[in-house]
């Protein structure tokens, strides 16, 4: 009983300290937010922040990893929600991409902003969430070059990297500006024009999308 | 006489601080490298460093317009060199982009990974080079749309972003890869063709390219 109520305690507790970490690394930045300045809008004492996590460092990467979970069962529900036709399903995932931006502010520029300012996190972890969320993005793509709906002489792999780029590109102006978007459907149809389409002007009757 | 040797030196000196950043900042990641050190391996002291620089983020900040100003000389002339279609300029950008991950490595690493790492650099700092760099882009799209080549129903600036995106994850790729890529004119190819032509399979008799 004890032990339940401490582990409920321990789970709200880490809550509170990723929710802060988030609300500080959006407002000053990775490199100029103290772990103290943490522990103090968690509302917990400093070294307590270090019996969750190693370092900021470490929160910083469990922060991602927690709140990319999250955006990945979200993903993963709304694809199952979109059945059959592989494009819609590329279509959502643009789509809820781009949602982010209006949605979680604050997450949407984490993601495409701080996360970044930490060379450890580039360069030396192995990043199992992103890995997750970028095998959704190329199972789609492989999924549509299976099904002859989208054309198997490009590298999937290479595909989902510009995809991913371009997507994240966008969300990183659509989270920086300086009006708060109120709607991003508008965008999300154009990459995904831009993308699946192409640029190209058709002089043909081209299949319907 | 002496004043033209003191702004040769000066010019001189001011280039061997900006390379041996560029090379500490690829190698240790800006926030771990300090200014001593840039001071050290130009060969230079210290103080030396804040009379071309105010601190590290302005040095940063300078060595990426210089570099820029390289890249944009560079792309103007390859670009001039292709004249009349504008595909084939388009084509050429994307080229170009990628070779850098080829020919100048640590600059490509230090585009794409380590100038993310200033809070400054991201989101106060307007960064004139990189508007020059994506106008080239954006002008390009533009010319394509008014000359019926490229479909005008997409925004040009939401296209411009997404395609740097696109160019500019891909780069992180190749930056960031184990094995330096020798030849990356296969992934140029297939990020044009993807973004020109689109992902959709053409049943039908598509213009040539």
């Amino acid at each position: 009983m004890a032990k339940a109520n401490k582990d409920s305690g321990t789970s709200e507790k880490r809550e509170r300290i990723l929710a802060a970490a988030l609300r500080a690394f959006a407002q000053n930045g990775f490199y100029n937010t103290r772990v103290s300045e943490i522990a103090s809008q968690a509302g917990v004492a400093d070294g307590t922040i270090y019996l969750y996590f190693k370092n900021k460092d470490d929160l910083l990467i469990s922060l991602f990893e927690d709140r990319m979970e999250w955006i990945i069962d979200r993903l993963s529900a709304e694809l199952e929600a979109v059945e059959g036709d592989v494009l819609k399903r590329l279509r959502t995932f643009i789509h809820l991409h781009f949602r982010l931006a209006v949605e979680r502010r604050d997450l949407a520029e984490f993601i495409t902003v701080e996360l970044r300012q930490s060379a450890k996190f580039v360069k030396e972890y192995e990043n199992p969430r992103f890995a997750d969320y970028l095998k959704m993005l190329h199972s789609l793509i492989d999924e549509g070059q299976r099904q002859g709906v989208l054309r198997a002489d490009l590298d999937s792999r290479l595909v989902t990297r510009a995809l991913f780029g371009a997507l994240d590109e966008v969300l990183l102006q659509l989270a920086l500006a300086e009006q708060p978007p109120e709607d991003v459907s508008d965008e999300a149809d154009q990459i995904a024009d831009m993308i699946i389409d192409g640029l190209l002007v058709r002089h043909d009757d081209s299949p319907p999308r």
